[in-house]
């Protein structure tokens, strides 16, 4: 295996949607894997992390900056690109290794045969900054114009986000500074091209382009290049102005693009040294999993202190930019395993939130801090309550995914306890931790009812990650997880003294420790969760059991409209057994050492053709429990499912007229999961870790590096030998 | 006024659907006030109480007996009748003040004119016995064909019911046995024909008709009549064979259609009596009213110790002849106050149908007794999960009116202790009624939540009145019906010795009443009663305060679809403010003397332009509480509203392919509650009548009878004077 995917499909619109196979990212930016001449009607997008802009009553999502990519070449007079002229050779390569995207296409001409080669990065090294080099070659002595600068055009699926846009345009230098409508931030673009060419360039801004043109006639045969350096910053970056990327771009001037993508190179070097997993026998696994990993660390925001990954990642608006349960259930573990600063950094976003949450905990009237579905800047929680239109009348659909998927509470508690449990730093605890971990267990306590003459305490009226069955009672998973929460916060709470005087005074200030003590000790012995039945099943949720007993194609032979909402109260699944993704599944994964063996077996087998894997999250939490299972042969296709989640064509990308797709880094996450705790057997015992491989048949050794209570362990394994060695960094 | 309502439409579907308007019946069986030559497309009807049947899937349903009413006439060899012959004079009267339904009808033939007079009862003094007579007169010499028989070609929505029927046709005398789908019950219906003409009659059998033929030719001027005595009985009815039915005919060939239709009308007047409702002054609001009365009277079960009474009366298989909360809610009042023997028969009904809602409250995991929704025999429940059909996608939407209306049993204590409390009759309550509102009492002290650290009970996931918002948290009406039934069970079991030893004993040996008491005190201490926040609104649900708040024709002016379901989970109303029914108003109504009188007029005016009125069970609420507040100005459009809904044209009968008219003796009982309880302002306190008139303005004087404590008083209110006088019976 090379790193590199490659493509030399010509459909515009394949080209379009597959901008997030070929995205290159950073953590700061994602740039979509589309061409240089791509105006927003083909989706190209400089997609920011952590900046959003509503308009209106539309949806909040993060901002695209003014494109600096944008680029194209007249000949003769005549635009060449895609779409508009149908090429004689077209390829798009990525290196994911390197993190470098490339295109190389030729056009008949009327009078001979014109090339475009191209090439970007998102540096690692400096991530406002993007390197591109555009090569034009003639094998005629062609009349060419190229024209390159910045495209205040952006696409964007509800905007306008940009009420205003000053530009100004320089010999070789051009900038656009773009004011949102909301809050009135800016986003500034600059760029310094370099030409080779024997002319100068004319400037101009109009149409909210900001454009070089560079008028030339080729030799036959030679080579036309520009290097371009092109910084991107917004108001809400610290420290960033227009003086400093002024002398980021004189250094790139200075040193040279192929200077800064070495950097650059280096950079992702760095990160692949304990962040790639070796598979030997499996090329394909191997190649799909690391380009899957790939993906993690282009969106990793390794820049930043506080922090998360939107669901879709940096390739674009969809999901609104925001931060779902994806980031602690499927994708901590990437970092925390390779790079414990990023998962610090990613957890440190929810404690930093920790102020929204409780105002959407209030809002609802419940106590301590319930975390957005859908959590955009400050906690703010994007999700609203329509989130489907009806298709066959036009109406929104009331949903329940930000009122009632109570578990999102659960799951940053579960990622700052295993941040620390794997880690053995309490830092996270102390700045903050504590407090959210109390908050989340408050949320949960507040939820809690009995009924008159019951003795114990359920959960009504939620939304499990099987989101086809709304507003049910006492769901496996949800009520798992909030006795999970209570012992969580038990374990803190009677632990205080670990975390030193002041932080245990600041609690004991904060809450009444004993009575706080009390309720959820009463609380994490009394939770009803749904036990095994006497065929060994756990019953998803009240009632679940009296559904129609049907499978996932009877239902969607159901349908009468193609993409008609499998779900909510009169959808094709609801009243029947079909769910969405993994569930009881999902909780027997988290908390398989409580359940025996065969209960796991029953409840994957039961509920495996029950459900319809319509959410990128469902394949590897079936993966990894049949690995628990004993059953590596069963896991493999969900593996594979999940680590081409990006490289498969089929998905989902368009709902009607709005624009869906994008990459799917929880799956990324998944993949990883599967392969390293699966496959590889690691779990941890009280900060210590442990490796119980069973590899795939056809994989022959699997090599790859686990962060674990502050050391680094490079783990081998063989079908002969298992090792694991501490490494000295 | 006339007692006596007539139409002269010849238009064959308004005369088919207003059967309901001018349907005889007594309580045994209704026949629908269609003509004599109708077949089943017509919809004529001999509605049949208390025996259901259900063909596969399909909705269990009443049956309706073969039609012994039919007969025709041919004029030199021509049909004549409605549909297919336009008439030249055609006119149908109900006298209700007799319960006789006639019509006359006139057709010019090819050589004169040739007329059809009949008339029709139901006997009220022989529940079993239809009269019928029929006459036709032509002012030539015509060649007529008579046709007269039984038709066993049933109208039916959900049939076909009978598997089989056995036929047998005699000189004047033919009978049809007919057995149904389910459990086999027979259904005889037999007829005896006096006919004063030259010859005999020809019979036949075919095409499941029992068809008598009588041919002569006409004197001109000279009248032709038959007089037709029918006898229904089914397999269910105690004491009844074709031995008995036989009898019953000879007696009425003997003493001849006149007498027996004296014997009926003496009947009538001896209900007449007391159960009219005399208005001085507004003879349209008097005939309305006593209209309503005559429906109640025609359905009434006075022939039976236990039986009730369907929301759609005796007019046919709509609303699957099933027992609704209308029954006490609405139409109990009028036979407490008129006939306290018939209150008894509908209150034993449910008595002896615990049983059933002792199954339903198990198979839904509550405890004691949960009433049926819509209950036929033996309170088996006949609601289903899908009410209702989605007219954009045509598939079934599943509804929560059987699982989820949790206020059906309250309503059934609220009406086995309103007999007991009005009448002072304590027999009920021993033989049942005790363990009838102690098991309802237990079924909602199973329902009750409590919050963990919580006070107070809640009850949560309900449906209340108002049906388009489903599954809401601590509907007020629901909430309060649940304390008065505790209430109520806290009385009977504090107050047992009242009952006798015997009685005491038994119950005492049933159940834990220490424990009980201690359960139902603390329950209807702690229930939580949404009260009246600042503006002295209460509000009808949790979080029905944060719906869009818009009026009724915003929300109608929204429908794409002029059938769509305004509820559900997506209907027009069903995020918005605006309600079907009465909600909160019943509630004030109910509890009216728990409320200062400004609460009342603030919630009044408050839902009132939120309500659309969609069931005919609302506005007699409405015009009921405006009396409370003093404004019976405001109560009278309410009040002619429901006294007017079986007389005005625009309900709605037909949903797609379904009719689902029928007659409304809820809203007859409701006019008759605002007339006597609003305007007479009667009540009791402690079993005491009390009258506290507000007639509306161009009321001069009314007059009524009213039961109580097992006396009748002769109620006459004047300006001037209110008097009440015992009356000896």
């Amino acid at each position: 295996m090379d790193w590199k995917i490659r493509t030399s499909d010509r459909d515009v619109e394949r080209i379009s949607t597959r901008g997030n196979r070929f995205l290159v990212g950073n953590g700061y930016l994602g740039i979509r894997g589309t061409l240089e001449e791509y105006r927003k009607e083909q989706l190209p997008a400089v997609n920011l992390a952590g900046i959003f802009d509503q308009v209106g009553d539309s949806w909040r999502e993060p901002l695209n900056a003014p494109n600096g990519l944008y680029t194209y070449v007249k000949v003769d007079g005549e635009a060449y690109g895609l779409p508009g002229q149908e090429p004689l050779e077209h390829e798009m390569v990525l290196d994911y290794r390197n993190a470098l995207f490339s295109r190389k296409t030729s056009w008949k001409t009327g009078r001979g045969v014109v090339t475009v080669i191209s090439e970007r990065f998102a540096s690692r090294a400096e991530v406002h900054l993007i390197g591109m080099k555009y090569t034009v070659t003639a094998d005629f002595h062609a009349d060419v114009e190229l024209y390159t600068g910045i495209d205040g055009n952006v696409w964007e699926i509800n905007g306008p986000h940009y009420r205003q846009m000053e530009a100004q345009v320089l010999e070789n230098r051009a900038e656009i500074t773009a004011i949102t409508q909301e809050k009135g931030d800016t986003v500034t673009v600059m760029e310094a091209v370099c030409a080779d060419f024997p002319h100068g360039s004319e400037g101009s801004w109009r149409n909210k382009e900001a454009l070089h043109k560079y008028e030339f006639v080729t030799e036959p045969g030679r080579a036309y290049q520009i290097r371009k350096g092109i910084v991107v910053f917004t108001s809400k970056d610290a420290g960033w102005s227009k003086e400093r990327a002024g002398q980021v771009l004189e250094e790139f001037s200075d040193s040279g693009y192929e200077a800064e993508k070495q950097k650059h190179r280096q950079a992702w070097e760095e990160k692949w040294r304990y962040g790639q997993v070796l598979v030997e026998g499996d090329d394909q696994a191997m190649e799909a999993l690391n380009y899957s990993l790939y993906h993690l660390l282009s969106i990793a925001p390794a820049h930043a202190k506080s922090m998360s990954i939107p669901a879709r990642g940096l390739s674009g608006q969809t999901y609104k930019g925001a931060v779902f349960w994806d980031t602690e259930m499927f994708m901590l573990d990437y970092f925390l395993f390779t790079d414990p600063a990023v998962a610090r950094t990613l957890m440190k976003y929810r404690v930093d939130t920790l102020g929204g949450a409780k105002q959407k905990a209030a809002q609802y009237g419940w106590e301590g801090a319930y975390y957005a579905w859908e959590s955009q800047e400050g906690g703010y929680d994007a999700c609203t309550d329509y989130n489907v239109v009806d298709v066959f009348t036009g109406r929104p659909m009331r949903t329940f995914f930000r009122d009632k998927q109570y578990h999102i509470s659960a799951a940053i508690v579960y990622g700052i306890m295993r941040y620390s449990h794997i880690t053995g730093d309490d830092s996270l605890l102390k700045e903050g931790g504590l407090e959210t971990v109390i908050e989340c267990a408050r949320f949960y306590y507040s939820l809690l009812l009995k009924r008159a003459g019951g003795t114990r305490y359920e959960i009504h009226d939620v939304i499990g990650p099987d989101e086809y069955h709304e507003r049910v009672n006492n769901n496996a998973y949800t009520n798992r997880m909030a006795k999970y929460t209570f012992q969580m916060a038990v374990e803190l709470l009677t632990g205080l003294d670990r975390f030193g005087d002041r932080v245990k005074e600041s609690i004991e200030q904060q809450y009444r420790v004993p009575k706080l003590l009390e309720q959820f000790e009463d609380a994490a012995e009394h939770l009803y969760v749904p036990a095994p039945d006497e065929q060994g099943i756990i019953e998803q949720f009240d009632g679940y059991g009296n559904l129609e007993d049907v499978f996932v194609d009877q239902v969607r032979s159901r349908l009468l409209h193609e993409k008609e909402y499998w779900g909510g109260a009169y959808g094709v699944a609801s009243q029947t057994k079909v769910i969405k993704q993994a569930d009881v599944v999902t909780m027997l994964n988290l908390f398989s050492d409580e359940y025996p063996e065969d209960i796991c077996l029953k409840n994957w087998k039961y509920y495996e053709p029950r459900t319809e894997h319509g959410s990128s999250l469902s394949a590897c939490m079936y993966a990894m429990l049949a690995c628990k299972c004993g059953m590596p042969r069963e896991a493999y296709p969900f593996f594979v499912k999940s680590a081409r989640a990006d490289l498969n064509d089929g998905g989902k990308e368009w709902a009607g007229l709005i624009y869906i797709g994008g990459t799917h880094p929880a799956a990324s996450g998944g993949a990883y999961m599967t392969a390293v705790e699966g496959f590889g057997g690691v779990s941890f015992t009280e900060g210590k870790l442990k490796v119980k491989p069973q590899l795939p048949e056809n994989w022959k050794r699997m090599k790859f590096h686990i962060c674990c209570g502050g050391k680094r362990y490079a783990v081998d394994i063989r079908p002969e030998e298992t090792t694991v060695e501490e490494v000295e960094e």
